[in-house]
């Protein structure tokens, strides 16, 4: 994979995952972000960096706030922006998506933002792309590289050391590229200790992430953690997970004030949204102080500005 | 209301209904609209009063020329515009509308243009919002503040005194928030009678105008009138209203020329649109020469140009 | 027609068909076309001819390529540009066609680009509108004009002379809307031959095309053309064609590398998109050294920058 992002010069080219990618690519997205933010806070304005650029949001899955923060981020830097569904698209009429994507590319379309439910697609457009950055936006449970960077830059605000860090995500980790994102930058940036918690039939296979511990009472996995992940509960997972209701997982799997006390005083919580408030998360921690939910959010525009910037300028 | 659309320097801080606004907001808000008019016709652009702020439209119900009219009036001062269709929305997986909100913000959007099919929810956003301001695009059968503006905007271009103003409405005014919306700006505005017709079960609530006279005949209605105002039909309502069917409410409350004869020579002819020609008024009377109709759609941009550069200046 | 597209002094005002343009106003839209791609070439950005000006993309057939080339040639012209699609427009509410063209352009829209299933829609809109300029993006089986001069500026770029060009149109010719346009561009400027191929029942009208060379064997109408047009084939047209399926389609209209070698030696080949491999054209030949297909696609921006530019500086 690291061929495929990475030119001859070891220059990213295009962000397909975060699995493999040097910590020093990390923390150079991560301080370009930084700058970014800070430029946008003193002069309500993006500099127009991307200016005369054509950037395409290629969304095979509907998204919110991935789509949005992608499109905001573009247009911050000046660029020209078009978002495209699948339902409008020729890929209904038989088209190729490779002749799609060849087909925006002769428009002379500079970057394309790929969310797709199968697992490689992102990669295999950039494996076709001539000319055109390719930047996974979320690829079935393979990776969504964004979301991983944003929240090491949520934890890297208040937490310079990642090797002094106990972090805990909980949940679907098995079906989730948030989780694997997440996974793979934690690893990285050398988290000190990561555990996964959740229902066992939602732990990733025991071979995939060797350096995590797998903690499947969630009291035990919060205790003492600096960090504390929720992952979204598909519905449609619960009974694979044996879970009886929404309740039952709740119960076993909630992040409540009472089990937040068991993680450090000043602990970070945090959610990739949408969230399910009483299902995974109380409501009250939610919107606690020890959340930076709506921070990941903010977050997740410098970080894709310094993604695109950083592409377009390689 | 006034506490919530209010600052406590008694300034506009959102824009959710005309109902108890004081004439001073509304007349300052025409004053703007005329004045942002002026500058657009002159130059053949809008000054860039809203660079680098960022307007979301929130549409949870389709409509054409409200979300365009919003977006140009947005894109004119130089705005940032992004629209939302619920259909796309994480509403859909289980998100409260309190949290897509929030989640937007956090991406520093700087306003809401709402659009919702349940009274209360531009009001219920604006209590949830931390800084974005909220400007009410239409709200079950509530609220429909910037229409009642450009309306009334139409009606001061050719009547600068509305205390000498005969004004009809005719339609079905129960379910209508285009109707409650120019009720309440007429009345902040003084117009000297204000007539409403149509069927009996369409009519409001005896005691909700209290200064308005219902005349069940239109052809009395009519009689006299400054201007007249058309509602649209709602093919739904027709059972309601124990009308048999279009032709039927076309003899009864349809605006023909003959019937326009009734009013004052100049009376002025309104319709919100979408119009169904036929049924509620004749074609040859919406494009006749006393029909304003696309001078009030012209209205539409100035006037929202105004509102939301009035909030997000405040 | 030309009545309709020709303003008193012989100046372009609409663009709805190339059926009776003289070559005078189609070269001078090629060559406005070539100026503005060598400007956006060398400068990375379009001249903001339309700077302050609005564009609304009006397509009740969806449409991936087409509308995103106009919308991108209108952005790299400086306009502000809105989509609509009918599923989200008042046509859904009764409202007549002329009302919403009406509706949108008194609230300043300057050029409508449309795109309908039914013959005559953009020549209906053009006579009603006041203003605004109607551009046609494929009228059902009427015209599809800006598809003809991007076809024929990218002969153009490799051979000046017309007149000494065997040119090859091969499949669905009687229900083509790229199809008419191409013939009526080539007529125009002078095409020394054109031949058109596939099954019977999907020739047009023996009186429709005069000029042209009807040669239903694919491999005696490829023999010495200079350019051979590959036409998508409708997968509902395969029982009226009495072609069995795709396979058999392909046998007897395919354009495969060995049928290629019977044309001339650089013959171009050609396809508007999107394209069905395997049904019309071989994988290779789409892909190889005599394709232009993706040129095409490249050169429907400068054309469409030259149509709405010409159109709106008239």
């Amino acid at each position: 994979m690291s061929g495929l992002q990475l030119d001859s010069n070891g220059r990213l080219r295009h962000l397909i995952t975060l699995e493999g990618l040097d910590r020093k690519h990390i923390e150079a997205l991560l301080d370009r972000a930084t700058e970014l933010r800070d430029a946008f806070a003193d002069s309500g304005g993006g500099p127009q960096l991307l200016s005369g650029r054509t950037i395409i949001n290629l969304f095979f899955e509907a998204s919110t706030r991935t789509r949005t923060s992608f499109e905001l981020a573009a247009r911050r830097l000046g660029a020209t922006v078009l978002n495209f569904e699948i339902s409008s698209s020729s890929t209904n009429k038989g088209e190729t998506l490779e002749d799609t994507l060849s087909t925006l590319e002769a428009m002379q379309a500079d970057a394309f933002v790929v969310r797709h439910r199968e697992n490689g697609t992102p990669a295999r457009l950039a494996r076709h792309s001539r000319r055109a950055v390719i930047l996974n936006a979320g690829d079935g449970n393979n990776a969504h590289p964004t979301q991983g960077l944003l929240d090491a830059l949520t934890i890297r605000d208040r937490h310079a050391d990642f090797s002094r860090l106990k972090v805990t995500l909980c949940g679907d980790i098995r079906h989730s590229r948030v989780a694997r994102s997440d996974l793979h930058v934690l690893t990285a940036l050398g988290a000190g200790e990561i555990r996964l918690s959740g229902p066992a039939a939602l732990m990733p296979a025991s071979d995939e992430f060797p350096n995590c511990h797998i903690v499947e009472n969630f009291d035990d996995a919060v205790a003492g953690s600096d960090v504390v992940i929720m992952l979204r509960l598909q519905r449609e997972r619960m009974a694979e997970a044996l879970v009886n209701d929404e309740a039952d997982y709740f119960r076993r799997y909630g992040l409540t004030t009472e089990r937040l006390r068991r993680a450090a005083a000043d602990a970070l919580v945090m959610h990739p949204g949408p969230m399910n408030r009483g299902i995974e998360i109380a409501a009250d921690v939610a919107d606690g102080p020890q959340s930076v939910i709506l921070d990941q959010v903010s977050n997740g525009i410098p970080v894709r500005m310094a993604a695109m910037a950083s592409l377009l300028e390689a």
